[in-house]
């Protein structure tokens, strides 16, 4: 849907990005040229090179000069998700099985750690040092988020802010760097480019809420990975912490939510109190919130087609059912 | 010892670094502050911005140019040591338990991750794009080597070249970049960096063999980490490389090598015939040639008094017995 419509105007440079990271993974070694032609080819929305594409929009659009960004920031967020493979013990991504469960935790750990250094040497060849310094901090802040959800794993009681802290971190500052950076390679002024990472951010915080949503309510087959599998990680979202105040039997999914290892029947139990406690609905409005401020950023940005779709983006997050 | 003679000239800027590491790791999630606490009290040598502040001595030596990069060169040495325990399934390290003992394989993954990035916002600091681009490639040829070692665990008929392959990876090209970028951010001529580059190189590559060395004849209370650990993990090192072809019983060697699940009786007899074989002298003379080719680069420095102890510090790394 994402690909079809949506990113129309740089469906061509996205199949272009597409290849130059097919290319730039391949490994002198065997296992790691196999591994990371695995992780490509599980796919994904390539969400974070389509942003900074169409930020560079806004300015003195460039392919080349925005590919190095482009595939960078995919590289970034793939070796966040094989890290997080290993961490969340998850035996199948986008329907496919993991790096982890194919090869093994080491091979996963070095896996990221190479995808990551590789997207280290594509940043170094710009030499606006925002470039460097955005992605940087943003990766430290991913690390925190990581560490963060670990540390708060299974606990019930916590706070609106805490899941705000954790998805910011998870999400919204990588796409927020995303349509920052492709202002930044391509040249746009500071206002343009404060409007493009303000965008990034909302945009990115709605689709995150609006992820754990699905993670909820979403069907097996169309989101890839079983249904509640945040729960049973102890990964305590927006819905559930709206109803662990708000639900009638708070009691019994306060316990379910504690407890480390959960059974089938009280993961679906648990979703069901969620859903009749208003958490569901709460949480779309939250994320219909975000996305309205995501859209107000637009009208500080120029006239261009863009725009528009950027804005279709944003209206499309709350509606996607993937 | 390195501490207390050889590295006497930066012994109160090498105390800066440490403080500035200690410092500079705070985090304000608590389970990361406290693991990352954990590691750099673990000690280690602090080589690396030794080598760095050395290097440093060869042109405009100053501490706040060269503190950015002493400090990022620690983290990410100690990022790859974590992440190392992950894949080594090692308890203990300098004889504390590892973060990996200690909190699990989760959480280790994402400090080495967090060290790894706050390395990064101090690269960022530095306009001359060297510094980055050196630490970049080298740190996707460290992963590059561990992946190697991982696929290449436990299998016999290795080659030397594939030995020399790995080691480079793990242990010289850090060491190398340490003296090299030592020299770019001094803003040494050309030729200076060149000569400190290759220094570091070949004294990295010789440092490592007679890690491996060591691993296999030293004390366990000195080495910090059980003998033969090696060997019990398949990491196929140059004295055993040698004793399976120079070995009158290379057939029980080239057996219990590939035994994933050695007893400890094996990796007694597998060191045993390994010393037997000569192997331990074969490594000797290779890292004994490393050093005279790190020396033979010291005569292409300028004449300054850090010269005597880069040459000392080539002279001391056979003779080490920690």
């Amino acid at each position: 849907m994402f690909e079809h419509t949506l990113f129309r105007e740089i469906r061509k440079d996205l199949k272009q990005v597409e290849k130059e990271l097919n290319k730039y993974v391949e490994a002198p070694n065997e296992m790691l040229a196999e591994t990371s032609a695995h992780l490509l080819q599980a796919g994904g929305k390539r969400l974070r090179p389509a942003f900074a594409l169409l930020a560079g929009k806004f300015h003195d659009y460039s392919l080349d000069e925005l590919m190095p960004l482009a595939v960078a920031l995919e590289l970034i967020h793939m070796a966040s998700l094989v890290h997080d493979d290993v961490v969340d013990a998850s035996l199948t991504r986008r329907g496919r099985p993991t790096v982890r469960a194919q090869w093994g935790n080491r091979v996963s750990i070095h896996t990221g750690d190479y995808l990551f250094a590789k997207s280290l040497i594509l940043i170094s060849h710009y030499q606006d040092p925002r470039v460097a310094q955005v992605l940087s901090r943003v990766s430290v802040q991913m690390c925190q988020g990581e560490i963060q959800q670990i540390a708060t794993a299974f606990q019930p009681h916590q706070d609106i802010r805490d899941y705000f802290y954790r998805i910011k971190r998870k999400t919204a500052l990588l796409i927020s760097a995303s349509c920052q950076l492709g202002g930044v390679v391509s040249g746009a002024p500071d206002h343009v480019i404060r409007a493009l990472t303000l965008y990034g951010y909302y945009l990115g915080m709605a689709f995150q809420v609006t992820d754990d949503i699905l993670d909820l309510v979403a069907d097996e087959r169309v989101l890839g990975k079983p249904v509640g599998s945040d729960l049973r990680q102890g990964i305590i979202t927006l819905p559930v912490i709206y109803a662990e105040k708000n639900s009638e039997h708070r009691d019994v999914l306060i316990k379910i939510i504690s407890h480390q290892d959960k059974g089938e029947g009280e993961v679906l139990e648990a979703i069901e109190l969620v859903k009749e406690s208003g958490g569901i609905d709460y949480a779309f409005s939250i994320s219909r919130k975000y996305l309205e401020k995501a859209k107000g950023q637009l009208a500080l940005l120029p006239n261009v087609g863009t725009k528009k779709t950027l804005g279709k983006i944003a209206d499309f997050i709350n509606i996607r059912r993937y």
